[in-house]
């Protein structure tokens, strides 16, 4: 009779479709990265009651784990590989659950071109937790770095910001919807924004091709772009009127305008943020596009340090904090 | 000021001495892989109060979650190029806490040859729990793989077995050290080996050069065993008699001999168990030799299917359960 271990395995054998992944009977998976290539790795974890919540269903949870890696993939200009995953299950999380997530997952590992290689699931007491490692190329030497902006550069955002940071408010406080004038169809946008990320990997090549640095935004715009400031040694001016908001974003923001705040400097984005040197803006914005990602220009990068974020008025907003820390 | 993430980005900043690792000031890590090789990946969890004590040290803690997957890399016949950690972390767990935990892992990234490439911290309600992802190299198409082994192989095993599992049993039950006539640094050896573990990575070479079939042993010889059968489509006879004990084990097993059976079948051994035709025996020991690792034949692999344990009167061994099973 098989053991519950190998009833899991023969969940996610389904995933392991590449043949170094050994259909999951080895320990290690073995894969000849392509020649000319480097590597770009990334781990990132999420946490059940931290970066979603323990009712979300299981197939959103596999995806949200598995988007938030393919995002910093996007960002870098790389194209997926693959990815290894770590689970760790609580007793309460039942065969059914397992099955779902692992559903999902498949779902979104074929999406995206990113074949899962291997990894384990192991018992905790504490809450689920999917630790994944996704890994991708780039040619040798053109991962687009945070610290690649230079002086000069425009500042772009991909998709729309804000969104996840009033969704995850909406979904701890139903009651909102009504105040922030929502409707229904606006106010499940902006839940669903929080919940299932939809990560930039379409844009990756037209970033790779035209982008002097970039990132993606996972902590929030305004502290993200201080990161890329910070790592390229320059500072950047953004105007808040051009960072394109969703239609349900800017119906919530006339209803309540301090959401302003949690708008520009609340996490879970999984947008792009890049910076394009004047002949390389045009370029870029027409490649992103064919490949179906709206990039928009929200301000340039300038000498100093430090990012501003200007109100219509040419006034620096402040905010009570910057970006989002764990700790 | 720094946030209390990005203090502890600083704690592991030194470990991250590739360039590749940009210092951890990137999203992502760069790597060149080397030419003619293929990649070898494992990711593998530890979880608080499931695979190690809440109360053990931080940095045992940081070291065995790297050690038990470079062991899976030594077993595979790879030489380690680095690792990324995800470490989800209980507010209980201070700075001084991910401070020795940082001490912990650098010593051995430094040890094993294996830096740090990035990762994440994450905040978590439950318990520790270090998910790490590690990548080594081997010769493109050399990979020891599980299902390797060929009728006719001798079976080895590296160092000693069982120790691990009679030591978690004194980290429960203090006592035992008494009825098993152990003295204190026989019982100390034994929790050492548990929470230690000492992965044969020094025997690699040796091992891809000459062995069929690989994997380490991590949820009990006889289970692990039986698995490599299964992968490989073949069965094995293993002398009880002639699996290699450390003296603490023969001493405990002399005073209670039902301890044969968490000995073949309890987990965390962390030893290599691995398969070679008769000519590649003699090499394959006197290499492993030379790199410090003793290797100790036990069994031959047959046909048929499943692994049995033959004590010295030549009858089969029967145990509760073959292998350790997290679910």
């Amino acid at each position: 009779m098989p053991s519950g271990e190998e009833k899991i395995i023969e969940l996610f054998r389904p995933l392991a479709k590449h043949p170094g992944a050994f259909g999951l009977i080895d320990d290690c998976a073995a894969v000849t990265p392509p020649l000319g290539h480097d590597l770009v790795l990334k781990a990132d974890a999420i946490v059940g009651g931290v970066h979603f919540f323990p009712t979300d269903p299981a197939s959103d949870v596999a995806r949200k784990a598995l988007r938030v890696n393919l995002s910093d993939l996007a960002a870098k200009g790389a194209k997926p590989i693959g990815f290894l995953l770590s689970l760790a299950l609580p007793k309460e999380a039942g065969i059914e659950w397992v099955a779902a997530f692992a559903e999902g997952l498949g779902d979104d590992a074929e999406r995206y071109g990113c074949p899962l290689f291997g990894g384990d699931t192991v018992a905790t007491p504490g809450p689920v937790t999917v630790a994944i490692t996704v890994f991708g190329a780039v040619p040798t030497a053109t991962m687009v770095e945070r610290g690649g902006a230079k002086v000069g550069d425009h500042i772009v955002v991909s998709g729309t910001i804000g969104d996840a940071a009033l969704g995850v408010r909406l979904c701890q406080d139903p009651g909102l919807a009504r105040r922030w004038n929502l409707s229904e169809t606006q106010a499940e946008h902006l839940i669903g924004r929080y919940r299932l990320p939809q990560p930039r990997n379409a844009a990756a090549e037209a970033l790779r091709r035209h982008a002097h640095g970039g990132m993606d935004i996972s902590d929030g715009l305004v502290g993200d772009l201080d990161k890329l400031c910070q790592a390229s040694g320059v500072a950047a001016k953004v105007h808040a009127a051009q960072v394109p908001l969703s239609d349900a974003a800017r119906v919530a923001l006339a209803a309540d305008p301090t959401l302003i705040e949690p708008i520009l400097t609340g996490g879970d984005d999984y947008e792009i943020l890049a910076t394009a040197e004047d002949a390389k803006l045009a370029p870029l914005l027409k490649a992103a596009e064919a490949a179906g990602v709206t990039l928009t220009e929200i301000g340039r990068i300038l000498a100093g340090q430090g990012a501003r974020v200007l109100d219509s008025g040419g006034t620096a907003l402040t905010f009570e904090r910057g970006s989002y820390s764990h700790f």
